[in-house]
């Protein structure tokens, strides 16, 4: 295992020029456009004119998330590296980093040590400007919204009931809550107001979701931004909103293609929140994906209770993906947190922790395989630390569901270190059967979508509502907006809704307190804690300490 | 003439690919980075480590703005081209649009007709992403400043006394004035707050004043964001935010090439506003220009009291530029304008109202000869209207001053309606005397070089100042940074602070009402007037009528 930073193994690493990796994807001059020497946009006009592969999907998911780390991106990336090794065609649809948390707690998006997307600090940056530009679609909305009602308010908008927010791509409480439209009577109008961070935006949202331009405007036009005094629901569409912003994103809904450290391309497209929203890259990069490649190899956000949930019920109900399987990232140690060993005492073989932790991971193999129907393999992110016996342990319970789990070592090896896993991946998607299908329909009633999610895919014993949220499903019911799928925000650490509830907890009860609707992404939002829509800084941010030289050689970023 | 849109023009010219144009300027495939097939960023590094020319910098300035319009872009781009088309080798460096306004009131900032430079929409539109990334560092800097005090306020800054603003690039009156930090405890330090348009933010100035991005990077740090509450200054480098604000521009700081309708190569990169800042490209564009090119047409924002004052006392101080050539740019229309003539009647002859208003076209020559000691020549953008006896009282009263009139038709036949200019400007630089200097020196006080300006350049017969202005240049003189060049903060439509004072007016007194600083971009604002910082939009505001269809061709921008 190598001990560099990521950034030395990232500068260590020639790149291909991007056309080279276009060529790869049967693209040439001409059919992509280049950022820079390493960065494209692909037109997907470009894309579906010319006749198409119909390439397998493979969803890279994971157990709930701890501390100890997982590695779901490094294991995506590491994955499509391997397939290529053995000879298959494989590219990776990734979501692209938020420039908010970078100046955060250090850490990048990129993946890390030898699966990693290249280059990382401008992917990690500004990148090609998709963020900025859905920022600036969503702030050109609340700039008209406001105008609209400090210019006579035909619509009679009410100020306190104003539900689009503002957005900036930057870690800042300071703007949670604000009071606009304070100063002169000319400077608009005194409002409650705030911030978001950019990915929590519904246009995010709406981006990853949209099939093509024309359906973005529509979805655009479609989000519901406030209501009027006497109730009734304003959209996008109202104001007139959605031509300027949709011509906003006309360059931004083109796909980023990249390249890894071994050279697969990798698509980095769109990222939503995994809570508030669906968590998963753009569906027009995924669509590209499998029109250019036999493979290509995707992930969602969080665990497989979050993101791979969405993945299937919202993203591929929507835009009519079929998944051809499934792979569950763990670690012994993160199993072993999950089985309540402190995060210090980790690297101790400790069978009895591993044992308690486990039922996570089966859970989750569970839901993916009888909930959703699909093929299954664990990928088992190797540490030193891990003995044969936590290893054995493991594998002996997968094998009781008929579940493979291949021992992956991307991090410190790249592709090859991913080949176990290549072939029990190209072994279930040939051998066994898909029968995907959804946890819920979306013409039930939106109680039961709910209680679906939390009785099939947590395990709940129930669900409980507030009246805040029982009023909000009849406002939906009433506005025709409850035959949308609905989308959990809850906490990513449990299966359950309380954080503390590791491993795989029963007998509890999901709060729902309370409702909203992403009108325009096309879900319903069931908020089951307080979800943070704009982070903060720590009290030393990663910013203090990077620079950049007089060649433009970025340093400390991570 | 035609009477085709900007936009049909623009979409019926075939492009060059950028390839093509950097080529021109002798810069290879690998000495610039493709963004798209229209748009490059050239790195300075590529520039300046290969030997250079030593172009002629001609600067493009006009007589006080009034709404029948000058032309001063379209003069900028049509001498680029005519320059070319007569043999010569020229290159044009100009300002970037700003998105926000785009919104607002239809029109663009990247020429008109067959003076244009393109592709149109991308450049109003995100462009490279250079603002993005501005508005990003700005606010970067927000964001640590207010989670500084958040986190135990170790500087001990006072809330009240916080300078910096945040930003963002659209016209929204609604966040000229904001309270910021509400709700919990967890959610910051609630204190007045607001944001300006990104253009407006004094990153901006550092950037296109800066010479490199070690010196970007020191003129981030000196930017002065606060006081404690001792009344000490606190910098950006205070709050160790440079180095990664810099990091975030490292991209943006290289110039952007792009072309003109006749293929003249085009650097479009930087844009500050010209009243509170200095309204002149960036440093680094015009020196790659002039190492690039034989000829570098540039403009500068406003009339030539504002635009071409700041751009020699700042701008060219600053930056150790010399420029060879000034143009002025009038109309009769205009002229008539500040004659008195009410812009409905602009049309019809009228030789008395011409005289009423020419002084100001004569005070504009006399202070480019007299004041800066620049070889200048005049650019008459003809109208149709225009009469033989009202161009011939032009020339005839612009001889006095030993200056030639040329009629230019840039609009409507591009370079080849610049070429009668382009001979002039030829004409000028070759045999006429460069006696360039600067209308004060900036080790004077900062009441004398303020008087200095309002004096010469503008007529004035007196200065006033406040008593706020006079305590603030007290404060200034303590803190040591009132040796700095002073940039007038003035209405642009007069060449006193009363917008409706046209022609040559006199003995009028100028009235500093405020003064501040831009420590890092190195000037002392004397605010004569209310600049606003933030723009709102209009009733009805352009963005309504902006369309983009599903090919991505955008509808309804100009």
């Amino acid at each position: 295992m190598s001990h560099k930073t990521d950034a030395e193994i990232a500068h260590e690493s020639p790149m291909r020029s991007i056309g080279e990796i276009a060529a790869k994807l049967g693209l040439p001059e001409g059919k992509y456009e280049p950022y820079g020497r390493y960065k494209a946009k692909i037109n997907p006009l470009n894309i579906f004119s010319q006749p198409g592969k119909q390439g397998k999907l493979i969803l890279v998911t994971a157990i709930n998330p701890t501390p100890a780390g997982e590695g779901k991106t490094t294991v995506t990336i590491g994955l499509a590296d391997a397939l290529n090794r053995l000879g298959k065609n494989a590219v990776i649809a990734m979501r692209e980093p938020s420039l908010g948390p970078v100046f955060g707690i250090k850490g990048g998006a990129a993946g890390g040590g030898y699966a990693q997307v290249l280059p990382m600090e401008d992917i990690n940056l500004h990148f090609t400007g998709d963020f900025h530009a859905i920022g600036a679609a969503n702030n050109l909305l609340a700039a008209m919204l406001d105008n609209h009602i400090y210019q006579g308010n035909a619509l009679n908008i009410d100020p306190k009931r104003v539900l689009w927010r503002r957005a900036v791509d930057m870690n800042d409480r300071q703007l949670r809550n604000i009071i606009s439209g304070l100063g002169k009577p000319t400077d608009g109008v005194m409002r409650p107001d705030g911030f978001d961070i950019t990915v929590a935006s519904e246009v995010m949202a709406v981006f990853c979701l949209a099939r093509d331009l024309a359906d973005l405007k529509t979805r655009l036009g479609n989000m519901l931004v406030a209501y009027t005094q006497t109730g009734t629901p304003v959209y996008a569409r109202d104001l007139k909103a959605h031509g300027a912003m949709a011509a906003l994103l006309k360059d931004a809904v083109k796909p980023n293609l990249v390249q890894t450290i071994e050279g697969t391309p990798a698509f980095v497209h769109g990222g939503p929140f995994a809570n508030i929203a669906h968590g998963c890259n753009s569906v027009i990069a995924t669509r590209a994906a499998l029109h250019l490649a036999d493979y290509a190899v995707t992930e969602a956000g969080f665990g497989a209770d979050l993101g791979a949930e969405k993945f299937c019920d919202i993203k591929c109900r929507l835009a009519d993906l079929q998944p051809d399987a499934a792979v569950i990232v763990a670690t012994v140690r993160a199993l072993k947190y999950n089985g309540g060993v402190a995060r210090a005492d980790l690297g101790a073989e400790n069978l009895e922790a591993l044992q308690r932790g486990l039922p996570n991971l089966l859970k989750h193999i569970d839901n993916m395989k009888n909930v959703f129907g699909l093929p299954v393999v664990v990928a088992l992110n190797r540490f030193v630390s891990d003995s044969d016996a936590e290893l054995d342990l493991i594998q002996t319970a997968c094998a009781e569901y008929g579940v493979k789990v291949a021992l992956t070592e991307v991090w410190g090896r790249g592709g090859a270190g991913g080949e176990a896993l290549a072939r029990e991946v190209l072994e279930v998607i040939e051998q066994q059967p898909n029968r995907f299908g959804f946890a819920y329909e979306t013409d039930s009633g939106v109680r039961d979508k709910i209680r679906a999610v939390a009785q099939k895919v947590y395990g709940a014993a129930d669900v409980a509502f507030s009246a805040e949220a029982e009023a909000e499903i009849a406002a939906l019911e009433k506005n025709g907006l409850d035959k949308l799928p609905v989308c959990m925000a809850k906490t990513q650490y449990s299966l359950s809704d309380d954080a503390k509830l590791l491993g795989c907890p029963s007998g509890f009860t999901i709060t729902v307190r309370g409702i909203t609707v992403s009108a325009g992404a096309g879900f319903i939002v069931a908020l089951c804690g307080n979800m943070m829509k704009m982070p903060g800084l720590p009290k030393v941010p990663a910013a203090e300490h990077i620079d950049v030289d007089e060649k433009g050689v970025i340093h400390g970023l991570f």
